[in-house]
C-alpha cells in the first residue's frame, strides 16, 4: 500500500504518477487564480464565498498531499525541512493560521501562501538544465552581481553630489540617489527622479555608457552557462 | 491549364510565378499603407473615396487569388482549413462582410484584415531557418517564459503588499500590480505606476537586480538557436 | 610628385601619412565642437567671430584635402561620385553655399555638414571587421528587421483598437500608435503616451512577453556575426 | 619581522593573511555604510557621534595599513605611485584634510573617499579572468564605443534641427539634444524630454530601429571575449 502512494506521489514514470502531478498543477493554478482575485476591494460577498470556498477545498487538497508525502518519505525528517517540504507548509499554513482571528492582521502572512506557485516548478524536468548552467557560472554571476553593486553604488554617490544641492527632495540622501542608480542602470527610467544640473547629466552620460556594458554582463554570463549545458543533451 | 495556374500560384521557381509573387506583395503593401490612412479622423470625402477604390481593387485581386489557389490545390479543404489558407479568407472576408451594413459596428472586425500582412512572409525563403531555430528550442524557450511569468506574478503580489497602502489607486489589486510588474521587468518603465514607499523600493531593487538576468534569458535561448540553424547553411 | 602625394594621401602605411591622417581626423574633430557650440543661442558676438574663423580654416584644409584626392586619384569620376567622395563634398559644400546668403534660411542645409563626422571612420583599419560581419549576416538581419516592423505595425494597430476610444488625443490614428509601439518595443517607455484600458494593457502585456524576444534578435545576429568575422584575424 | 607582515598585507596564500584580507574588506563595509548614513540630514547628534567615531577608527586602521603596505613595498615609490596605492591615499586623504577646517566646503572633497570601495576588488581572484578578457577585445570595444558616440551625436544633431523650433527649452541646442540622444540610445526613457513633431518622431523611429543595434553590440564583444577567456580556466 505504502509502495503505492509512494510510486504515485514521488516517481514521475508511471500514468497513475503523471495524472496526479497534473492534477496538483491544475489545483495550484486555481489556488493562484482564487488568491489574485481576492484581492480585489469591490468583489460582492456571493463571489467571495464562493472564491473561499475553493480555497477551502485547494488548501485540504494540499494538506492531504503533504500528509502523503510525509508518510511515504523514507527520512521524514529530511523532507519536513526540505526546500519543498517547507514550501509545502508554508502554502497551507496561512490557512489554517487564520481561522478564527481576524483576517486582516493575519494580510501579511498570506504573502508566504504565494511559494505555492514555486511547488510547479517541481515536476519540470528542463528545470534542471538550468539549476546546472547556473552551478557552473556561479562564481561569474557572483563576481558581477558584486561589480554592478559597486557600479550603482558608485553612480548613487555621483549623482547625490551632482544633484543634492538642486533637487534636495529627490536625492536627499545616497539611500535615494540609490533608487535612481538602479532605476536608471538597468535602463526602466521611470522618470519620477532625473539629473537637472549640468554636472549630473553629464556624470550620467559617462555612467551609462560604461555601466550599460558592465550590468548586462551577468545576462549573458547565465545565457551563455545556459547554451553549453543544454547542448549535450540536444545532440 | 491548371498545371499551369498551379506553376504560377503554388512553385516559386519560374520567372512568372516570381513576378506573380511580387506584384501580391506590393498590393499586399499596398492595401496595409490604405488600411492606415483610412485612420485618421478628419480625412476629405474625396481622399476616403479613392482609398475605398484603391481598397476594393487590392480586395478584388485577392479574392481571384484565393479562388485560385483552391483551384490548383490537391486536397482543397486541407488548403482552406491550412495556416495560411485561413489567412488568405480571413484577408478579405470583412470586406464582404461589411457591405451594406453599417461599417462603425464592424469596426473590430476589420483588425482581422491584418492578418493579410502575414502573407509578405509566406514567400520568404530565409523564414524556414527562423522555424526551424524556434522548434529547435522550443522546450526552453517555455521554460523560460514559464519562469518569466512566475517571476512576473511574484513581483506583483509583492508590490502589492508594498505598495497597496499608499497608493490603493496604483496598486488596487494584484491585477493592476501586474502592469507595473511586466512594464518594470521588461525595462519599458512608461512611469505611470512605481513604487513610493521605502519597502517597495527595496523590494524593486532586489526583483531588478535578479528579474532582468532570468527576462533576458529567453531572447538569448532564441538568439543561439538561430546561430545554430543558421550556421550549416551559410557555409 | 603626384606618387608622393598619393602615397601621404591615400595609402595608410607610411609616417607621413599617418601624420596627415591623424591632422585631418583632429580637424574633423576640430569642426564638429564648433559646430556644437554655435548652436548655443545667447553666445557672444566676439566667440561667434572666432568660432567662424576656425571653421573657415577646417573647410579651407578639407577643400585642399578634397582637391588632392581628386588629383591623385587614377579614376577621377569613380572617386567622386564614391562613397567617401560624395561625404567629403558634402563636409564643404554648405560652407561655400552659405556664402553672401542669408545664413538662417540655409540653417537645414547644415545638417548636411554632420557627414563629416564620417570622415573619422575612413581610416579606423577595425572598420573593415564590422562591414565583414554586416556582409555575412545581411539576409537574416534584414529578415528580422522586416519582422520587427510587421510586429511594430500589428501592436500599432491593436493598440488602436484598444486605446482610440479612451485617449483620442495620444492614439487618433495608427501613425500616432505607430509612435507609442516603437517607443515601447524598444523598452524606451518615454512615457507620454501609454495604454489605460484594461484591454490596452492586457494586449500591451502579451506584445512585450512575445515581442521583446522578437525585437532583440537583430542585435544577436550582429553580435554573433562579428565575434564569427573577428575571431580567425585573432589568432 | 619585515618578511612576516610582507607575508601578512601583500600574499594571499596563507590563513593569517586570509583574516587579515577579510577584516580590511569588512572594515571597507562598515566605513562605506557609515559614509551613506551620514548623509541623511535629519540625524540625531548623538547617531551623527557615533558614526564619526567609527569613521576615526576605520580611517586610522585604513592608514596603519597604508603605512604597513609602503614599508614592505620594495619599491616605494612605485607602490606609492600605482593604481591602488593612489587610491588607499585617496581613501584616508579627505578625513584628515578635514580635521580643524569647516566641513561644509571640503563636502566635495569627500567624494574622493568614494575610491575606498575599489579596495574591494583587489582581493578578488576571479577579477583577473575579467581584465584578461578586456584586454584582448579592447580594439573592438573602443571601436564601437566611438561608432556609439558617433551615433548619439548624430541623434542629437538630427532631433535638434527637428525639435528645436517646437520645444526650444528642451532641445535648446545640441548639448541639450544630447541628453536626450543618450536617455533614447541606451532605451532609459526618463520622459523629461522627447520628440513632440512628426518629424521628430519619424526621426527617433529609424534612430532606434537602427541605433539599438549599434549601441548593443559593445556589451556583446563583452560577453563573448568573457566567456572565451573564462573557459579554459573551467577545465
Amino acid at each position: 500500500m505504502k509502495q503505492r502512494i509512494k510510486a504515485l506521489v514521488e516517481i514521475n514514470d508511471n500514468n497513475g504518477s503523471r495524472v496526479f502531478a497534473v492534477c496538483i498543477q491544475i489545483l495550484i493554478l486555481i489556488s493562484i487564480v482564487t488568491f489574485t482575485l481576492e484581492t480585489i476591494l469591490d468583489l460582492e460577498p456571493e463571489t467571495r464565498k464562493i472564491l473561499r470556498g475553493i480555497e477551502t477545498f485547494t488548501v485540504l487538497v494540499f494538506t492531504l498531499e503533504y500528509l502523503l508525502r510525509i508518510y511515504v518519505a523514507n527520512k521524514k525528517l529530511k523532507f519536513v525541512f526540505s526546500f519543498f517540504g517547507i514550501i509545502d507548509l508554508l502554502a497551507i499554513l496561512p490557512f489554517y493560521l487564520a481561522f478564527g482571528v481576524d483576517l486582516r492582521s493575519l494580510r501579511a502572512l498570506r504573502f508566504l501562501r504565494l511559494f505555492r506557485i514555486f511547488k510547479l516548478v517541481r515536476y519540470n524536468r528542463a528545470m534542471n538544465h538550468f539549476t546546472a548552467a547556473i552551478k557552473s557560472a556561479k562564481e561569474e554571476i557572483l563576481l558581477f552581481l558584486f561589480i554592478t553593486l559597486i557600479l550603482i553604488y558608485f553612480s548613487a554617490v555621483g549623482i547625490y553630489y551632482f544633484e543634492n544641492a538642486a533637487q534636495p527632495e529627490h536625492f536627499a540622501s545616497i539611500f535615494d540617489s540609490l533608487w535612481w542608480a538602479i532605476v536608471t542602470l538597468t535602463t526602466v527610467g521611470y522618470g519620477d527622479v532625473y539629473p537637472i544640473t549640468v554636472g549630473g547629466k553629464v556624470f550620467t552620460f559617462f555612467i551609462l555608457l560604461i555601466g550599460l556594458g558592465i550590468v548586462a554582463i551577468p545576462t549573458g554570463i547565465i545565457s551563455s552557462a545556459l547554451t553549453k549545458s543544454v547542448e549535450p543533451d540536444s545532440e
